[in-house]
């Protein structure tokens, strides 16, 4: 089991529970630890002060999201709400890339659910696996290094979530795997992407929809409430589509 | 369990398995239903042709939404994908109002966690209720007609949801309820609301965000890709805070 | 010359100076306008209420917003800011339409400019000038029934707005029309028309950039402020683009 | 008269015409300025390429953009577009700050009106006559070293616009100035100013209206079309009012 640990100025790192802590600042003694119950402020023997905490999934994913470009909560967050996705639900994942969907999804099916997710880089899916393990959500998740354009082994799917260069490719393969009235789900950046995979939708596809999420923060403080001055303008365009013909 | 009937013009009815369909155009036989297994294309008895199958919760929601201004999925979505929601959660809420973002946060939660959810008016948890029983996920809930800002019984929650008229009353108990490193949330309508709830947080909740979720719909068809003329601008903010000292 | 008529509904009519004012509700006397001198809150004979002013030109423009689909001033307004059209500025644009870019151009470009509005359908041209003539705006442009496909016969031209379904027809005469350092604007409602006009411009053409122009509105009261619940999501996109190449 | 020169990787520069060039790549002899007319590819006498034009207004805007912040256009845009300022308005405007809102006015009202600019600081005003001098534009311009909350010298004025600090103690002075039927536009980076501005109005002030205008830019090419990773997500706050009554 991994903790959080968040020093004053807000620095994160991710410590594994059971062992002194050794930190930039000096170590902080296992007893003390377990005196605050691995929550709460703790001091290294310098003094120094910092928070431990257990790490939410989004921790977790904040983490990765310094090293890689990951599909950003807001939309995994919308892609698992829109389709229903929750505890029992099979799910098919392609590409796994560095797994940021992946974890999400992983949280939403567990326990009983299953996330296939497949991949074609090695190096891709090995990354995923450390992040999976990490956050203790791997056994809910089924790596597979195969290439989805060939095919999908799985039946009875509740959705299929392309990340994918060319999702048309695999939209026959989805008619197959997915359940009727299961869910198909593009993520691209692109609107070509997005038109070239919704005018090619096999027929048994109705009540296809496709939307961003625009996610603006607020500077909101005594002095004044207004939106940040930056903002991120653009992730990737969801379509979400339906299984509702044979 | 419930199906759901979906006629030619995307009208959407929600039926009993197990029973002759009883239709506006006619009857479908529970023979008919069984050959399909509650999944597929079938014609009442006149040659009317319908779509059965099993209703996802978004379809329930839907439903929901023509009847009673209730909390978007988007913004539900939202809520569960950035506090990390999943199996085992403890979560409180306050007011439960239609059941709205209930119904989105028990599927969450299922099979092991548990949503408690606080409402002073009887006449909305009356509806709630009948809403989570047909939607099979009352047995994740527990309804508490009780006014939460007058305290929270649960201790150790994971997240605590307020979308009140003034969710600044409940911080205080949500202090005391919330496990360390919890997150409380607010969903306001308003910027007053918001900045109130904000600049009046007990010390121990810190990283603080405020935000806005914009879902902009897409016409996209070989014709031609544009977003939809019309839109829904705003529905609320969402601030999401953390309990992180004591 | 005109003058507005507005009742405490705020319902809006235009009205010629020098005469008795017939109203639903009965007649304004002339010697009580003039004694307000037309400006200013003036009533019936039977005593109903009126505020009589001089029309500004966007009161113009939104009565014809009601009757016809026009190009929205908030697009408009970028597009004269954008490429610095003022007094003085030749403007050639296609087509006119009912004349809703042409009238805040026409305005932009008093008294020393001139715009040049080519439209090939007939009963438009016909509409457009009386609108231009009712705001007093059509001195300063010169209405051509004639198709921009086939050619600009200016020269010299500060910028070339084209409204159409496919501009990309009208870029080479744009190049021979414009000035060294003049802008192409594209107006285009969707994706396909923007790309096909961007990706076809003749090299002559640099700093080429599309935009849309959002605008929000806002409820603000002493109760509470947020953004309004409906807003229009889209109009069109604007790609401006510079002759800076012989 | 200015000219604008820019070189291969798009920096600019303003230069005088009539001189020989001197660049940091060498120099451009005046005639062979003269054999392009000032307008087209020149080059050096190390054989570096230039192109040379006209300036447009927003030249000179983007130019003051990258050293101070200033009224971006596309709010001074709407601004002028939604009043219906042209030439022959009389405006007043408060504070001056470097005058990238005054030159939009400026050129919108040119030649037959009038900008009236009220600033305390006499640094900012120095400044912003240094860069109305170099886009010819100051003589429509008065500049006043005065503060507005003492009172606006103007009457019959066509629109007043604010952007201060504290908007709501200039609009009674407001009230005098402005005609019947005439703008009062408060343009305020918080919500809290612009609350204040609007519930603190005259009586006579009506159809007041406050919006955001967000514009978005996008990635428009042979491969793909998408909004851009990075926006502009806040400028200000845009309020619209009328006087309306006595």
């Amino acid at each position: 089991v991994k903790k959080l640990l968040i020093d004053r100025q807000g620095k994160r790192q991710l410590v594994k529970e059971g062992e002194d802590l050794h930190t930039h600042s000096g170590v902080i003694k296992e007893a003390d630890l377990k005196k605050v119950k691995y929550s709460g402020q703790v001091e290294t023997h310098t003094g120094k002060k910092f928070t431990i905490m257990e790490p939410s999934l989004i921790d977790f994913i904040e983490k990765m999201q310094k090293r890689a470009q990951i599909v950003y909560p807001k939309d995994s967050a919308t892609i698992i709400g829109l389709t229903g996705i929750g505890s029992g639900s099979k799910v098919v994942e392609a590409g796994t890339g560095v797994a940021g969907l992946t974890m999400m999804l992983a949280n939403a099916v567990r326990p009983e659910g299953k996330i296939y997710t497949y991949e074609i880089r090695e190096e891709h899916q090995k990354e995923a696996r450390k992040h999976l393990e990490e956050s203790g959500l791997l056994e809910h998740v089924e790596m597979k290094l195969q290439n989805i354009y060939d095919g999908i082994d799985e039946k009875e799917v509740d959705v299929v979530i392309l990340d994918l260069p060319e999702p048309w490719d695999a939209s026959d393969h989805a008619v197959k795997a997915l359940k009727f009235g299961g869910y198909l789900v593009c993520y691209a950046p692109s609107i070509e992407q997005t038109k070239k995979f919704v005018t090619s939708l096999p027929r048994q596809f109705q009540e296809t929809q496709t939307m961003e999420i625009i996610l603006r923060t607020w500077e909101v403080s005594e002095q004044r409430c207004r939106p940040n001055t930056r903002m991120i303008g653009h992730t990737a365009f969801l379509t979400f589509t339906r299984k509702m013909g044979e």
